[in-house]
């Protein structure tokens, strides 16, 4: 089968590799129908983080159950599924408490592989969120919804629950990529009634206000605090979605927060140590991380994809198949894209 | 009129000093009632922190009204008060938000001295906290639990709000202090169904039990943290109330939190920074600060004290007058006293 590989820094392409086959009785196999090239991938493609050399990659998709394994009952073939990056047992304390993304039990065996044919995914149990009917019941732009409940869309969501969003609020979203601008959705779906978003690329200003952005901030650093401050009447924001995770970014993530506010970060920290007196003396709470994809996709996303309420698959602005995986990686390394839709099957 | 007085570290003092005036139209003259020595006014006690020689200390009371300033309203001469250690204005977005702690409109103009006869109190029209009645319709018992209320209690009860303590929850107390044991009170208030209090003197473990602590912790670092994991089956804390502040007690602090918990902080960071990667892999929230006296007095506290539902006045374990102020801070100092209490007037 044909699937996505990282061959060394600069250069993903499709290979031919065996079907995967169940190894845990937990396990289903996915016949993948879409997916989607991911901003964190772009670390390991522009050689700034590690990964091995010759593995599959993708970690978002959607797509039909072919085979489950002997102890998976929630799910069976011929389901369409979401297949979330998350794999939450749904049984330990913490996806219990609603964190998937930190699963209490997790195994060695990684999953890896969203950007092929097929794909071997484990907790098929619990973790694989089901979708009414087949692809052919939705449209391209649905399907293209669906799938950013993969990730992005669950995870800008995760920025604003951590930030704790509420009806009213005035809401900062850091970042304007497909995190951030889903952040952005997110903040309008749990009832922001001013969303200040920081962007400075015209065609992401252009898709934050789409989804619900009521002022565009093009300044960073100090000079964004200052416009922010001048937008709240100096009282900053009541609530900050940080999506982007460098030290300027989550700085003045903090800066912009009125006392008691809550920083819901989502974007992963370039830097580990911070100064958090700046947190302390201004009540300023600091909260996000590995997104809740299945819970929150179960409670809350899947619902308001299906009502047609929001509309996250905007973000991907071109679409590729997996032959032409390498202009993928690519288009988003080069910024032509927001974020890289992969066509796998239909 | 009597007040105490800081005179250099190790050395407080009773003098006789003018009767304050009132300065501004939102001022109030309050003749004290009760008065305590906190845990945190040892720091320039025993010279760890700066404090101008020669200025009068104290910043929790109770007492009565003596005379307004033309703007308040909300209180009159005669009204039974509780003195918060702070003043919020009670209309800028962070008073509204519940965090008059960190007020937006603070004035340079410092009150000082509520261990003395009498008070110049800030923002009286809505800082101050209304008792119903007078202190002679109150036992001695309950006049300490409404003293409380002024700093102490309102500080455990931060520790929790902040640490988003609900119904069934496990919590973690980190500290047993005075707030430390506020916070177990706090945590049993908003329902939790175990309270693990870390504590190793005797009598603190005794009254963390008499507050409603369901297990008791002695040990510290990382053996403390093997002991929390096995009294919750590997999983961790709800919610963590940080009321120590040192680095060890923060670190054990997120190491007990299970993934998606928020540490609750109202210990003065001993140090300002710290590895926030720690709590990002595992969702693990840091909130809280200086406290919302005046917002949670108002909305909770109050009651449950007149209801008699709570009673942190025991966390009084010494009591003095204002000739024996010196006695009362080395009570504290020595660890001779909980919490020293001062009976100023009846």
């Amino acid at each position: 089968m044909k699937t996505a590989v990282f061959v060394e820094p600069g250069k993903v392409e499709t290979q031919d590799l065996p079907k995967p086959e169940i190894k845990q009785p937990t396990d289903a196999i996915l016949k993948i129908v879409r997916a989607c090239v991911c901003g964190s991938d772009l670390w390991w493609y522009r050689g700034i983080s590690d990964r091995p050399k010759n593995t599959p990659v993708g970690h978002e998709a959607i797509g039909i159950v072919e085979e489950v394994g002997s102890e998976v009952t929630d799910v069976k073939p011929g389901d369409f599924v979401i297949a979330p990056f998350t794999h939450g047992c749904g049984h330990c304390a913490a996806c219990l408490a609603g964190f998937d993304g930190d699963c209490l039990n997790p195994s060695d065996d990684e999953v890896v592989g969203y950007q092929g044919e097929y794909l071997r995914f484990k907790n098929a149990n619990w973790a694989l969120v089901k979708v009414p009917g087949q692809p052919s019941d939705y449209t391209d732009d649905q399907l293209n919804d669906l799938l950013t409940l993969a990730d992005v869309m669950a995870t800008g969501y995760h920025a604003a629950s951590s930030a704790e969003v509420k009806k009213d609020d005035t809401v900062v979203v850091m970042g304007d990529g497909a995190v951030g601008l889903c952040g952005v959705i997110a903040a309008k779906l749990r009832g922001a009634k001013r969303i200040i978003a920081m962007s400075r690329h015209e065609d992401r200003q252009k898709l934050a206000k789409a989804f619900g952005a009521t002022d565009i901030v093009a300044e960073r650093g100090g000079d964004a605090v200052k416009a922010v401050m001048s937008l709240t009447d100096g009282a900053g924001a009541d609530a900050v979605l940080e999506c982007v995770g460098t030290e300027q970014s989550v700085d003045t993530a903090v800066k912009v927060a009125r006392p008691g506010a809550v920083v819901g970060r989502v974007g992963v920290p370039q830097k580990a140590d911070m100064n958090t007196n700046n947190l302390f003396w201004k009540n300023i709470g600091l909260r996000g991380g590995i997104a809740s994809v299945t819970t929150d996709d179960r409670n809350i996303l899947l619902d308001a994809v299906l009502k047609g309420e929001i509309h996250p698959g905007k973000v991907f602005t071109k679409q590729f198949d997996l032959n032409h995986i390498a202009d993928a990686y690519a288009a988003m390394d080069k910024r032509e894209a927001i974020k890289s839709l992969l066509i796998v099957s239909q």
